[in-house]
């Protein structure tokens, strides 16, 4: 998660709402991405896609059960589907989202095989996104 | 509907699941896209992600308030985040997925102000996934 929040870092530092993820398979980070949903103009550009299709590229396979995800934020309902489609084998994530998050709006999106973990260093990562809208306000 | 069904037969043609999707804004087609999650190697890559995303491309912006998605089957749970973020002011689609469609699995993911109209062209929507689906086994 230390590196999903250096991601997230990276975002806020280009003005991108602070959310990072990375992909681990075994003991290697396979893909990192942060939000660029100002940079590259697209709302579906958020660190959890951009690393989903990162890590299927580097693992040239569709489907990720090996594979543990690991982002800042709680997904919202689209990277939640993205998650469901890439079947992959974990989801490990900081701050919950309760007004985005797919808790409430998609709570079957994933792969019933998908083990799921929040809260992770949620006081870290809550505190990215909390820094990042007071200094917006 | 009719240009979103060229497109998913185009998707059938690459050998894709056939969904194709376009975006309308007024009289004029600014995106069109067809599903391409094998040539891609990528679960992201339905046909409504990558209209969403060209779209916001050619208009230059991340909200799509004043365009209309179409798409020859319902969203899953992942386009229906997508087409939430992108609030989209009209979502058409033709034949319904019980099994994967937002309906079921994300009642809540669109924009309270969407349009959103199902069913439309359903019986040639809904041939196309069959003659795909049959042609597979």
């Amino acid at each position: 998660m230390r590196r999903a929040l250096d991601e997230a870092r990276q975002a806020a530092a280009e003005g991108e709402v602070p959310v990072g993820a990375i992909v681990v398979c075994g003991d290697r980070v396979i893909a990192r991405a942060h939000n660029q949903t100002e940079r590259l103009n697209d709302p579906t550009a958020h660190a959890e896609m951009l690393a989903i299709t990162a890590a299927t590229g580097a693992m040239g396979a569709k489907y990720l059960p090996e594979c543990r995800l690991y982002v800042t934020v709680e997904p919202c309902v689209m990277c939640a589907g993205a998650i469901g489609w890439a079947q992959l084998g974990a989801v490990v994530y900081g701050a919950p989202d309760a007004k985005r998050g797919f808790t409430v709006y998609a709570p079957q999106a994933f792969h019933p095989r998908t083990e799921v973990r929040g809260g992770v260093m949620e006081a870290e990562c809550a505190a990215e996104m909390t820094a990042f809208f007071r200094a917006k306000r």
